[in-house]
């Protein structure tokens, strides 16, 4: 494994091999010293051209922790503002002789674009556009692993912004090579162009998918495109007709395992008394999500045997 | 010690074994080699909804100084922008497993509220709106220390903007604790309301109040609240009735301590040669802030017995 | 050598160990793990009043793979927006007891002036205005050493805005001590008043100038620089007058270096053909870049023999 572009490279095995690093990286992050020398001498840059506090310290988190040095850079302050290609600001930095490359950025594929120029750097995609976001679904792996003893077989209801989450696009590949079924529910407007060859259910009634889901995951809406593009009236009737609420959760049953990638929008996408309930596993999402990627930059550094 | 929520809940011993530990740590900050392994494979996240270079510089180097892994996250970053809570922002940050959390924020008791729901975290306030700014204080203690060789007995006169500032406020519950007076010094705009239960002496007139001041302790005042809300046609009039210079210190007398918790408005609260004169124990305060931090992080994270 | 203000100070037998150094750096950023602990127990604060990932990135890797610590501040988060002054900052900073402050400022001179209130803290020039800029020269003798063999007798050609670059000034006084020739090209426009003192070939004629020339080193233009105050219709019109192109590298001939401190403008004033060409050190720059800081960091922190 050179880089991480997305779920459409990885294979079973390694996703298990993947995962199984990650459970020992979980156990270590819960002792009282939470270090280890495994990344020692490796430089890894953070390079965030979208903002995302989350995934960036999570990353940030899971390199020190293994004792890697880690650099920040942000958008904000990165030389794109004075005009200089994504090109040209990826050959700069690896000319610095970092080991692996965290990227963050707004344009599908650009992780693979970078590459073809970057022999010696290992690239990770934390988040490409609406194209792949694969630390995030190896994470919901993980967590599904812990509280449902994996995910094959299973079915994920995913609700709410399909057409523009990169991690709606990650589980639907993910969902091929895992073995496990994916049920979309969103309004017309929220789905991708072509769905169908995606070869999943496709609903608009949130109701009708409940009976049946292993786990209900929800996305993050963006207020602006609910209320814009898309034909909602308001935040309230959006939470009507596709929010996580007691009586859908129900209908789900008491099995039912919750997850989100976050941030949340507390009221609209899910009722707060569901994300904090006892079938939420939001928060084991942000803890795997640390150990997923200590499992990530160790196998990308060569190591994780 | 579990949190540092601000002095109301620190007692006298704390306060001592504390000022006692950074005094220790101030040396280990002159040596040629500034590093001890106390907190090595500890995470501490430096997390700021305002900002503020000097404290959270003061809390990185302390962290970084005693091995540590530090994390920064600003608030301009933060999913906060995205309209996440600042409970879920808490929530995901402790579920990444940090030791300690060093919060600024704009809200007069965040951290307690936090802390409620973040059972494995340590909270450190780094000031909470115009609530407390503990360390600070444990600061000011630490430079009256070494230049009074205690606070106990003493009177310390402060003057500016006592209504807004959280030093203030801590100071006001340290007197209590430590057994030292309080004199404040301000126009009546730039007071708390009832101020007058706080037993301490407020007086409108700088000039009366020099006398038997054994420290001068200016605080910062923004000039946008000097001539919009209140009655100062100029800065120049503020600094006449209520600014510090040699004229005024020399009233106080040559062993008076001049102390500022900066950033400073030369020529507004405090002249500049006070500022620079042989009485300022300034620079002082900022060098004892980092040892005074690197107290705190060690205490909450089980060491500095 | 106690601070690194601009190459004005700097005599030849310390640039040639400066290098000598920074070349065993090299040497070790391309191993496989790239950390030293020559710098361990040493503080390095990344003071920015101006953005600049580049530089900042670079000097940030250079502290972490000596195992120093560094700390990171932008002047769009730095009490300067509270109206603190840059001695104020600085003071305050140097109380802190970093060893070594590495500064970015737009005022010519600024690191000078606040050494002399700072007398424990070496300080870094990292752009001061259009001053200095000392470790991208450094940066640009190292990568032409290994180029071309040394500078001694070599003819530089520099192109662009030369009035407002500090690389073009630093590069001034370097070549007197280096015992290199600078020919300067460039419109009326944007040559420094007086050019004619500094006893160099000035031209306007790009094309006149290239026979001969061992380095082109090509300048940033600024475009707003030129299309509001300068004599450019167009940015087109300027990389026709010039623009490095393949026609006049070729006339320069096939033994000539490319240089560029970036980030580039591509098609303004270099072709992108020449710009990933093979007579382009660019990226050889960047990544000597990272070594002439750890060089210069070591010396300042007394290491380096």
């Amino acid at each position: 494994m050179k880089h991480l572009f997305g779920m459409a490279e990885l294979e079973r095995p390694q996703i298990e091999r993947l995962l199984a690093l990650a459970e020992s990286f979980v156990e270590l992050s819960r002792r009282p010293l939470r270090k280890a020398p495994t990344l020692r001498g490796k430089t890894i840059i953070n390079l965030f051209f979208e903002n995302s506090t989350r995934t960036r310290t999570s990353f940030e988190i899971a390199g020190k922790r293994l004792s890697a040095d880690v650099i920040n850079i942000s958008a904000a302050t990165s030389a794109t503002k004075k005009g200089e290609s994504l090109l040209d600001t990826g050959q700069t930095l690896a000319a610095m002789q970092p080991h692996v490359l965290v990227i963050r950025h707004g344009i599908a594929g650009c992780c693979q674009f970078l590459a073809d120029y970057l022999p010696q750097t290992a690239i990770v995609n934390a988040g490409d556009g609406a194209h792949e976001h694969p630390t995030q679904v190896l994470t919901d792996l993980l967590t599904l692993r812990q509280h449902l003893g994996g995910v094959a077989g299973k079915t994920i209801t995913m609700v709410g912004d399909i057409a523009h989450s990169r991690v709606a696009r990650s589980h639907l590949i993910a969902a091929n090579t895992m073995g496990y079924r994916l049920r979309l529910v969103a309004p017309k407007t929220l789905l991708p162009r072509e769905v169908e060859r995606y070869g999943c259910e496709v609903t608009h009634d949130f109701d009708a998918a409940l009976a049946g889901s292993d786990v209900l995951y929800m996305l993050r809406v963006q207020q602006e495109r609910l209320t814009s593009n898309f034909a909602f009236p308001s935040v309230r009737e959006y939470h009507e007709a596709y929010g996580l609420n007691r009586r859908r959760l129900a209908m789900a049953g008491s099995d039912c395992v919750v997850l989100h990638p976050g941030p949340m929008n507390r009221g609209v996408e899910i009722a707060t008394d569901v994300a904090d309930g006892s079938q939420s596993r939001i928060l084991d999402q942000v803890e795997n999500g640390v150990a997923v990627r200590m499992a990530v930059l160790t196998t990308l550094c060569g190591g994780g045997d």
